[in-house]
């Protein structure tokens, strides 16, 4: 949307296309322990609470690292020793976090279904109702492994039910997917400031409930990731406990002006629904099939089915188009060959198309016509 | 050294000042799976073992995060979970490893000296000798709590000759004291990009010996902070486990240029040394009396005493230099009452002149005089 010739689209899950002047807020340098420094942790802090409507019940504590970091953070924070865990699988990123619980050592099962489906709200109630033991359900919002929508409202209603407690995990959905913690009950929800936020990757956070932070002291299994802890120093001082990553908080500071300068959470989330429709039009177009329904697709990254033409070069497309700007993404589900198409970041419909051009080009260059690209007809 | 008159000068122990053409390196977006992303990382990892001289035989693991995260992430791969730690301890850092140990549950058990007193190598060795259980003794090259210098070299002899392996925390002196791996034995030295190697805040590493490494396979207590599995990754796939924070690292990129072009460790540590030396001196002159003496003094950070004249109020004294330009550092030490002022990062040898230019008004207006300041005279 600006700097348009020579600036690269990131068509990925993230990192992603940042704004010039997001990047631009990168070249101060802040002193940690400065008035002005603190000020900017509050604030960003007191923002990203506001977002999701959880000002009055829940505080944000954010942590260096990556999306990940901020996951396993959190589980190690709030999940207690003698804790269980009920993951809702169905990719990468479930799968990532038993890793996380079976690496910590916190007991945990897995309520899984196939990569294209979602977990089913009756069956998680039906599991929490089973074994009272499970203290805690884990989700993820949008699972960009497939770029599916979960029902989190539904899970989240089923969770409160059963009196236990839900970690949310929306990482590629925060700033865009709407998500009101008064309506939709989350111990603690999960996000970067470098998916929908559209600042620079280096930092994660979690919104958590108040009363569930005040007594997780001493749960963590790591210093590093012990949100408690940080969250006590952050209160007590306003600093962070150890080294920030200054110019990454003040990319996001700046990005958070830029998001409420666009709207907001619903004008972010209708910029993304329209990249991500002009996206699956323009591919279906052309005859690719796509992994996902349009019920099921959430819009910020589309699983593409793998062309079986075996004139279809996916890593020639791949480096086609990185030379002319524009990066795709390998594919995730487990299922079968796939890539894909992310549709967030600071970009827009026009990079959408220009997306769509050089993928047709590519196509036409290696020679794959539609009856290579169309399942159906390959079935044929 | 450029925008004289506008940037800020950060005497302090991290983040610092930066070269505008390190920050104007975060000005691109990059793609974390990208062929010249997967290059840039792996040159920085090549150049920052090159630097130690430990190209043969150790291999670099970057880490998202903090100093802090890099050192709870050496330790926690490299320390197996029957493993016991010598923590050589005179400062903060030193005793947040102790802390970080207890966490993640390895034993250790520490050898302390005061803040203002090197650890003793004859006493180490005596230590490992009469405790054959203790498999790893951790050090910290300069703590900046206090500004020492410890003796890596006599400590690491010490080590090697009673068979148990070192990891070194060099946060704040990796790139400017000298460190050579096959002269000073490690099995890990750790630090970060935003030290004397002059990179933003984001990002930590450690340098390990590849077969210390290779059998660290399950040790780590965390899945963000397990180097061998992020090194067993990054060999496999030239890529970062979790999404790296790419414009830090490709500030470093451009941090090491600067390095190189600046004449190397040498050169750097020079450029410390006189900033040091000027520093010292000028303090000195105004009467201030410094916590170490010039031979333990590593060319880092600088610890004063704090003034017993109740007209000196270092909090006003702080407001008005960051008022123009110039952020001091509080004190750390526990012995007594201090602050602290750096002389790393981007400045020279005017800045320092500058900054004392701003402390010499500072105690004038606060009407407090040499006599005031130098403690010989104030015991009189």
């Amino acid at each position: 949307m600006t700097d348009r010739d020579t600036r690269q689209i990131l068509l990925t899950p993230g990192p992603l296309t940042t704004s010039d002047t997001v990047r631009r807020a990168m070249l101060h340098d802040w002193g940690s322990r400065s008035p002005a420094f603190i000020e900017m942790t509050a604030r960003i802090r007191d923002r990203l609470t506001a977002l999701a409507g959880g000002a009055d019940s829940h505080v944000c504590v954010p942590v260096q690292g990556s999306g990940t970091f901020a996951v396993e953070a959190t589980l190690g924070t709030l999940v207690p020793r003698d804790g269980k865990v009920l993951v809702l699988s169905n990719g990468a990123y479930c799968r990532r976090m038993v890793r996380i619980l079976e690496i910590i050592g916190r007991a945990c099962e897995t309520c899984e279904t196939a990569e294209d489906t979602p977990p089913d709200p009756a069956e998680v109630a039906r599991r929490l109702n089973a074994d009272p033991a499970i203290t805690h359900v884990a989700a993820v919002h949008c699972e960009t492994t497939s770029g599916i929508l979960n029902p989190v409202e539904e899970i989240a209603a089923a969770v409160a039910q059963a009196g236990r407690a839900l970690i949310l995990d929306s990482m590629s959905g925060f700033g865009a997917l709407p998500l009101d913690l008064a309506a939709t009950p989350c111990q603690a929800v999960i996000a970067s400031a470098n998916k929908c936020l559209e600042g620079v990757p280096g930092l994660g956070f979690a919104l958590i409930e108040k009363g569930a932070l005040a007594a997780a002291q001493g749960n963590a299994h790591a210093l590093s990731l012990d949100l408690h802890d940080q969250w006590i120093t952050m209160e007590r001082t306003g600093q962070w406990r150890f080294t920030p990553p200054t110019h990454v908080i003040a990319a996001l500071d700046r990005a958070l002006d830029e998001l409420d300068a666009e709207g907001g959470v619903p004008a972010r989330g209708a910029r993304y629904r329209r990249n991500c429709d002009v996206l699956r039009a323009g591919l279906r177009e052309m005859g690719f099939a796509l992994f996902l329904g349009d019920n099921l697709q959430a819009p910020v990254i589309v699983t593409v089915r793998m062309p079986r033409d075996p004139k279809f070069d996916f890593d020639r497309m791949y480096r086609r188009l990185f030379e002319r700007g524009v990066v795709l993404y390998p594919g995730a589900v487990t299922q079968e060959k796939s890539f894909r198409v992310g549709c967030i970041g600071r970009i827009d419909e026009t990079d959408i198309r220009r997306a769509l051009h050089e993928i047709a080009e590519a196509v036409a260059v290696m020679g794959v016509d539609r009856a290579g690209l169309t399942p159906a007809e390959r079935a044929g």
